[in-house]
C-alpha cells in the first residue's frame, strides 16, 4: 500500500469534486470457482483499491460527503479464521494505514444506507461488473438487477482523478512493465517448433508468479495470432509457425502491465512474415512518435492505420489512397482492433466505467467496424499511461464475409488477400507515459524490429 | 469429453430418480476479475459438466421431467464473436456431441420457466455458489437472493451418481493425478534454502499449466505449514524450515488430484522434524491400510487421530489415553482439520450441495472443533475416491487460546506444546479410489516416508 497521505489525499479530492450525497464503495467478494470456498484468485475493486487501499475480501466503504464520514463496513477474522487462514492484522489496524478510523460491522452497512435514503440523501454508486454488487444493490438498496443507475457525477470524479497517474502509480506500473518485459523475453528464448503454445504460456506465467505477482490478464500464447483473444494453448508450435503473446503482469498493489510479441518459431521470420511485420513496425514507430501531450488519440489511430494501409498498397493487397480506405474503414479487414487503451489498476483502466468517459472525455464513440473497438480517442495529456499495438491480421471469416458482401471493393484486392488466409496475425504493444513534452517507454525495452527479434533466437 | 452415451445414461437416470417436474441446471458464467471482459479462467458448473459435457461459458439447461424434454439454453457466436475468439462447432454441433438436439436462444429460457410455474409443475434447482445464480434465480423466478429452496431430491439425484465413479471418470482423475504428482516431485527437486515459497509456487504451477491443465485449487506453498489455508508465497525459505506443498491439477474435462508434501529446506530432515514427521506418516499409512468397502470413514479418522496422539505422548506432548483423548476432541489442538474428502470434478467434490448429503449419507455432522472440519464420514463404498491427509500442526494462536482457557489439561502437556509454536505442520496427502476388496493409489506414488524424500533431496 502506498502511505495513508496518498489516500486521505485522494479521498478528499473526490468528496470535493462529487460535491454532496454518500458514495458507497462496493468492494469485491472471494468469487467460487466450483464452489463457494474453491477460489479464483482474490482481487480488489480497482476503485475501492485507489481510494482505500485495501487488497482484502468482504468489504464495503462509504464517504457519506454530506456528514462528512469516511467509514469501512467489514468483519474482524473469527479464531476458526486464524487456524485456516493465519494471524492477520486487525481490521481496525489495516483501516489506520489508510487512514480511516471509522470501522463498522458489515451488517450494519444496509441500516446505515436505510437511514441515508430516509434523510433523502442521493446515494451514488459505480456501474456493476460482477453479479455479487447486483445482489448488494438488491439486498441493501432494493435496485433490481438491470435497473441500477450509476451516478455520473461519481464515475466522473473517479475518471477525473485515476486518469492523471501520480508519480507513487507510475513507480508500481514500470514495476510491472519490468516483469511484463521479462516475460516476453522468457518466450522469445524458448519458443521453437515442437513445444506447445501451453508450456510458453506456462513459462511465461512463471515469470510472474516466481515475483509473487499475478497475470494482468489471461494469457495470450497462440500459433493462430488472426484470432484476437484466443486463450486455447493446445497447438504444438511448427516450423513457419509465428507465435504471438500477449500477456502482463500485475504487481501486488494491483498494477498492470500490458505488452504483446510476435515470434517465430524458427531462429528467422520467413519473407512473406517479414514483409507484413515490418508493416506493423512502422505503423507502430509512427504511432509513437506522433505520441506528445494535446494530440488527439484517435487522429494517432488514423496515422496508425493509413501507415499499414501504405505498407499493404506496396505488397499489391490494397488499392486507391489510403486515408480515404482508413476513413471509409476499409482499414478494418486487416486491424479491426483499437491502437491502444488506458492502463492503469485495470489493464484497461476502468473499462467497467465506460469507454467514453474514460476514453473519449464524454464524446461519443465511433459505431464503425474496427473504429468502434478504439477504446481511447481523447485528447492526450500529461499523466496518462496507455498502450500502443497496431496489429496486421487475416482473418479467414472475416475475409470470406466481406468478400462475400463485395466491400470495399474500390480499396481492396481479395484476390491477393485470400491467398493470405494462412497468414494468421501480427501485433506488438508497448506501454507509455505521456510526459510534459512527449512520451516515455514504461519498463524494459523488449525487441521490436525484426533483426532484434531474431538476435535473441 | 466423453462419448454422448456416458452423457445420455446419466441424465435418464437422473430423470428416473427424481421421478417428476422440471431440473434447472444452472451453467457458470464468465466472471469478471476487475471488469466484466477481463475474466478468470473459465470453469463449468461441475453438475452442468456432468450431465451436460459442455465447457462453455452462458449456457442453461432443463430437464422437463413431466413433458420428457431436454433442452439446452444458449446462443450461437456473432461474427464479432468470431473475430475475438475464433471459428468454433455451432452451439447445434455441440449439443449433439452429448446427446441433445433441443437447442433454444437464452432469451427462451424465462418464458419456458413462467409456463412450468403456470403448469404447476415443480422446479427443482440445485444450491447456489455464485451470484450469477441468484441473480438467475431472481430475474428468472423471482426468488429472492437468500431465499432460494434448492431440491433436496435434485441433490440426492445427483450426489448418488457422482459419488461413484465410473471407469471413464476414474481414468481421468487418474491422470489428473500424475501430473498433480509431478507437480510435487517438481517442488521436491527444486525446494531449498534462499529460493522464495512463490519460486516454489510458480514452477508447481507451470506443470499443470505447461500440460493444458488448470490448477484444481490455489496452490498453498508455505514455510508457516501451520497455518491451514495459507496463501501467501512472500517468504523467502531458510535453512532449518519446512515447506508445506498442498496442489493438484484439474484435466481439461474438469476432474482433479488433490495431494500435499512437506519438504525440508535442506537436504534431510532435522532430528525434531523427522520425530514429528514419523507420526504423521504412521498416521497417514495406518487410514491407507484401513481402506476398504464397509468402513465407516470417520472411524478411519478417529484410528488416524489416535495413532497421532499416540506418537504425540511418547514425545511427551501428551499424557493419557489417546482413545479417550481422541473422543474428548483433544487431537483438534493438533490436528485441527479431517482426514480426507471425496474428490472428483470438484477438488472437495460436490461441497456445493452439501457435504452432510455427499460425505455422511445424510447423518448430521458433528459440531465438536476438529471433527467438525471432517468432510467425509460415510460408510466407504466401491467407486468413492478420496484423499487420505492427516497432519500435526502447531498453531500458535490455537495453543496460547486452548492453554488460556485451561482446555484438555488432563491431555495436554502445554509446556511442553509451547516449546513448539515455531514447529510450523506437517501434511501428507494421497488420493484413492476404494475398490471391491480395498483401496488403490491414484496417479503416481510419490515419496512420503522421510528416507524417501530425502532420496530426491
Amino acid at each position: 500500500m502506498f502511505n495513508k497521505e496518498i489516500y486521505e489525499a485522494r479521498r478528499a479530492k473526490l468528496k470535493q469534486t462529487v460535491g454532496s450525497g454518500l458514495l458507497l464503495f462496493l468492494g469485491n467478494d472471494e468469487s467460487g470457482i466450483n464452489y463457494a470456498d474453491n477460489t479464483y484468485p482474490f482481487r480488489q475493486d480497482s476503485t475501492f483499491l485507489y481510494f482505500f487501499g485495501l487488497p482484502y475480501a468482504g468489504l464495503n466503504a462509504i464517504i457519506d460527503v454530506d456528514n462528512n464520514r469516511e467509514i469501512i463496513f467489514g468483519d474482524e477474522l473469527t479464531i476458526d479464521a486464524i487456524v485456516w487462514m493465519g494471524s492477520q492484522p486487525t481490521l481496525r489496524e489495516k483501516g489506520e494505514s489508510v487512514g480511516i478510523t471509522d470501522i463498522r460491522p458489515c451488517s450494519e452497512a444496509p441500516a446505515y444506507l436505510a437511514n441515508a435514503l430516509q434523510q433523502k440523501q442521493t446515494i451514488h454508486y459505480l456501474p456493476t461488473y460482477r453479479a455479487e454488487h447486483q445482489v448488494k444493490l438488491f439486498t441493501w438498496l432494493n435496485i433490481r438487477p438491470g435497473a441500477a443507475q450509476p451516478s455520473l457525477p461519481f464515475i466522473l470524479g473517479v475518471v477525473n482523478q485515476r486518469n492523471y497517474k501520480g508519480p507513487e502509480e507510475i513507480e508500481e506500473i514500470e514495476k510491472a512493465c519490468i516483469i511484463t518485459a521479462d516475460m516476453h523475453l522468457t518466450a522469445m528464448r524458448i519458443v521453437r517448433p515442437g513445444i506447445r503454445e501451453s508450456d510458453v504460456a506456462a513459462a511465461v506465467a512463471e515469470v510472474a508468479y516466481s515475483n509473487n505477482y499475478q497475470l494482468s490478464f489471461p494469457i495470450i500464447a497462440t500459433i493462430n495470432g488472426q484470432t484476437l483473444h484466443n486463450h486455447y494453448h493446445g497447438n504444438r508450435i511448427k516450423s513457419g509457425d509465428m507465435l504471438l503473446l500477449d500477456a502482463g503482469a500485475e504487481t501486488e498493489m494491483g498494477y498492470a502491465g500490458d505488452m504483446s510479441s510476435t515470434i517465430p518459431a524458427d531462429s528467422t521470420f520467413t519473407t512473406r512474415q517479414k514483409e507484413i511485420y515490418d508493416i506493423a513496425v512502422a505503423s507502430h514507430e509512427a504511432a509513437v512518435a506522433a505520441l506528445r501531450p494535446g494530440v488527439l488519440f484517435e487522429d494517432v489511430y488514423d496515422l496508425s492505420a493509413r501507415v499499414i494501409l501504405e505498407g499493404l498498397k506496396d505488397l499489391g493487397f490494397v488499392k486507391g489512397d489510403p486515408a480515404e480506405a482508413v476513413h471509409a474503414g476499409a482499414h478494418a479487414l486487416f486491424f479491426p482492433c483499437g491502437l491502444g487503451h488506458m492502463m492503469g489498476l485495470d489493464v484497461h483502466d476502468m473499462e467497467n466505467l465506460g469507454e467514453v468517459y474514460v476514453g473519449y472525455d464524454g464524446r461519443p464513440k465511433s459505431t464503425q467496424f474496427g473504429r468502434k473497438s478504439l477504446r481511447l480517442g481523447r485528447k492526450l495529456e500529461p499523466g496518462f499511461v496507455l498502450t500502443i499495438e497496431p496489429g496486421i491480421y487475416f482473418i479467414p471469416e472475416l475475409i470470406d464475409l466481406w468478400r462475400s458482401q463485395q466491400k470495399f471493393t474500390e480499396f481492396i484486392n481479395y484476390e491477393k488477400v485470400a491467398t493470405y488466409k494462412d497468414f494468421s496475425g501480427i501485433r506488438n504493444e508497448e506501454d507509455y507515459l505521456i510526459t510534459q513534452t512527449g512520451a516515455r517507454l514504461l519498463g524494459k525495452k523488449i525487441p521490436l524490429r525484426t533483426n532484434e527479434v531474431e538476435a535473441l533466437r
